[in-house]
C-alpha cells in the first residue's frame, strides 16, 4: 500500500509498504481522511522532535514511519479479542498511547502521561491507505458526521478540552486569541458549550475574515487596544475566560490584559520558548495561567456529539488534497500559509489537489 | 504625637502630628508594633507608588501621610456606633480599604477590590503612637498572643492567603521559593495546615540558616538541581504545591520545574518586570501560576487561631527598633539586607535600637 513516510528531516517520501494486518485486540482501519498538523511539520523542518530514532518503550518503532495521527476512516478488519467493532463502522481515532500507571493516567488525565505517545509519531499513522491500531482508540462516528469531520476530531478536541478547562459557564465572555485550526476549535466548543459572547483577536486579516465566515466576533489586535475595548465590554469586570492559541509574545501580553479577578488565562500553545510574562497581572486579580495538553475520550466524545448537532463548519478553512500531495499542497502550503488546515485522502492516486 | 510622616523619595521624617480622634464608627488605638515591609521601602526609596498625591476616593487624604499597615495595639478610644470593641482591647489591624460594591467585592474577594486601599499608605497609619481605624479593620487578639506577634499577623496573612490559594492538603509535597518575611510565613502556613513535606529554596546562606532555626527543610538552588531532586523525592510526580515568595527569574523557572500534573505555582511576590516564563511547562502538565494577593479576614482569623495554637515564632527574623530608628535602623538596614523584619516600637523615645 501506499504511505507517507518520514526517515527525518526534509526526507518524507511517498513509499510502498507492506499492508498492515490487526494483531489480538487490534483494528485495522482503511484512512478516510488524514489532517496535516504543526507537530508534523516540526518534525519535517525541524525533526526527529517526538518520533523516536530508538525503539519507543510503549511502541517498539522507531524511524522510519508513517506520519499521521489526526485520522478518521472505515473499519476494515478486526483482530481477535475485539468486541464493540465491526468490518464497515465509521470510526475517528484517538490517537494516544499511555502508560496505565503513572499518576495522571491513574487519575484518569492520560494525555499528561508521562510516557505519552502518538499513533502516527511512534508508530505507522494514518498517512496511509491502512493503519492498525489498538481497540480502545477506535470512536464510532454518528451516521451524519463525514469522515472529513471525523479526521477534524483530533485537534478539534485539543481545543474542546482546552476549552473546558476554561471553566466557562453559558453567559460568560470568552476570548480566543489566534484563529488558526485551535482557536477555530475554540470557538467552535464556546458555542457548542452555549456561550454567545465570545470574541476571536488577531492580527491577520486572512484568518479574521475566515472566521468571520463561520459566524464569529472578531477583534484586530493592530488597530484596537484590546484590554481597554473587553473592560469597556464587561463593565471593568474583564473576561470570564481567556484562551491563547496564538503562543507569541503579544497573544500572552494582550491576553493577561483582558482576564478577569479569580479567572483563567488557558494556554493551549506549544511555546516554542520562554515568554516575557507579566506574572504581576496574575497577582493584582488573583488571576491565574492554566496549561492544556490534548484531550482525553470523554473530549472526543463530546465533539462528536457537537458535530452531530451540526455545530462545525469546515467551508472556507479546511482543503482536501492527495497522498502525492503531501509535501507541496500539504506541508509547504501550510508552512508558507496560504493553507490553514489540509486533510490527506489516502484513497486518491495521482498528484496535486482533489 | 509623634509619628513617621511620608513627604516624598526619600523623605520620610519623624514630626510632631495632632493626635487623633475617633469619628463616629472609627476606633482609637494606642500602636504597640508597627511592621516595615517591601511596600514601604518602595515608597521610601521610589515613591510616591500607593501613595496618593490628590485626595484618595475612598479616604480623601493624601501626603503628607503617616506610614504604617502593619501593626498591633491596644484600643485608647471608641467612636460612637461602635459596638463590640472596648477600650484596653488588644488588637491587631487589618489595614484594607474596599468600595464594598465591586464585583471582587460582592463576591468577598475585597482583596482585589479595584478601588483596594491601605491604612498607612491612603490614610495616617501605625508608625505613630496613635492611629484611628474604622471598626471593621479590628482583629480582637487572644491573651496569649503578644503584639510583637499581633503586628505580624498581617505580612503573615499574605502568605497564608497564598498558600491556601495552592489548595495543599496535608500530606502534600510543599515548595516554598524564597526565605523572607512571605517565605517564612508560607512555611508557618503550610506547617499550620498540617503538612509535613514543606521544602524552603534559597540561595543565601543567611536566609536559609534563619529559617532553619525555626524548624524548616532548605535547599540550596546554587547547589543542587532543585527539580530533579523534587523529582527523585515524589516519585517522579512533583511537587503537589509550589509558592513562589521570591519573584526572580531564577524562582519562577526553578518553581516551574517542580510543579506536578495539574498542580499550581502561586505567585505571592510583586513582580517589578515581566518575567521570561517557559509556559510550555504549564501546557505539558496542565500545571498553572496562581496570582496572590493580600489577604481577606478570614486569612487573619486563621493566622491569629494558629498564633494562639503557639505556630508562630519571632526568633532570629524579628528586629525590633525605636520610631527614631525609622531610616538608619529601619529603611536602610533592610534596605541593605542586614535585617528581615523590623518592628517599630512608636512608644519608645530615644534613637537608634532597642
Ligand atoms: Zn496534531
Ligand atoms: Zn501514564
Ligand atoms: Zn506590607
Ligand atoms: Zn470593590
Amino acid at each position: 500500500m501506499r504511505a507517507a513516510v518520514y526517515y527525518g528531516p526534509n526526507k518524507v517520501e511517498i513509499a510502498d509498504v507492506p499492508e498492515p494486518s490487526p494483531g489480538h485486540g487490534q483494528v485495522k482501519v482503511a484512512v478516510g481522511f488524514n489532517g496535516i498538523c504543526g507537530t508534523d511539520l516540526h518534525e519535517y523542518y525541524a525533526g526527529p522532535i517526538f518520533i523516536p530514532t530508538e525503539p519507543h518503550p510503549l511502541t517498539g518503532q522507531q524511524l522510519p514511519i508513517v506520519l499521521g495521527h489526526e485520522f478518521s476512516g472505515t473499519v476494515a478488519e478486526v483482530g481477535t479479542g475485539v468486541t464493540g467493532v465491526a468490518v464497515g463502522d465509521r470510526v475517528a481515532i484517538e490517537p494516544l498511547y499511555r502508560c496505565g500507571h503513572c499518576g495522571p493516567c491513574r487519575a484518569g488525565n492520560y494525555n499528561i502521561c508521562a510516557q505519552i505517545g502518538f499513533h502516527g509519531l511512534m508508530s505507522d499513522g494514518g498517512m496511509a491507505e491502512f493503519t492498525v491500531v489498538p481497540r480502545n482508540m477506535i470512536h464510532h462516528l454518528p451516521d451524519n458526521v463525514s469522515l472529513e469531520l471525523g479526521a477534524l476530531v483530533e485537534p478539534m478536541s485539543v481545543a474542546y478540552h482546552a476549552a473546558t478547562l476554561g471553566e466557562p459557564k453559558s453567559d460568560d465572555t470568552a476570548m480566543v486569541f489566534g484563529a488558526g485550526p485551535i482557536g477555530i476549535g475554540l470557538w467552535f466548543a464556546l458555542r457548542g458549550k452555549g456561550l454567545e459572547n465570545v470574541y476571536v483577536v488577531e492580527p491577520s486579516t486572512t484568518r479574521r475574515k475566515s472566521i468571520e465566515a463561520l459566524g464569529a466576533r472578531t477583534l484586530d489586535p493592530t488597530a484596537l487596544d484590546v484590554p481597554a475595548y473587553v473592560a469597556d465590554l464587561t463593565d471593568g469586570r474583564g473576561a470570564d475566560a481567556v484562551y491563547d492559541a496564538a503562543g507569541v509574545q503579544a497573544s500572552v501580553e494582550t491576553a493577561l490584559g483582558c482576564v478577569g479577578a479569580r479567572k483563567p488565562m488557558v494556554s493551549v500553545a506549544i511555546y516554542e520558548k520562554p515568554l516575557s510574562t507579566p506574572l504581576i497581572d496574575l497577582v493584582m486579580n488573583e488571576s491565574r495561567i492554566q496549561g492544556s495538553l490534548c484531550y482525553t475520550s470523554a473530549d472526543y466524545d463530546a465533539v462528536i456529539a457537537l458535530m452531530a448537532e451540526g455545530k462545525y463548519d469546515t467551508t472556507g478553512w479546511v482543503d482536501k488534497i492527495s497522498l502525492d500531495g503531501v509535501i507541496d499542497d500539504g506541508f509547504e502550503a501550510l508552512h508558507a500559509g496560504t493553507k490553514m488546515k489540509v486533510l490527506v485522502d489516502p484513497s486518491v492516486g495521482g498528484s496535486g489537489e482533489r
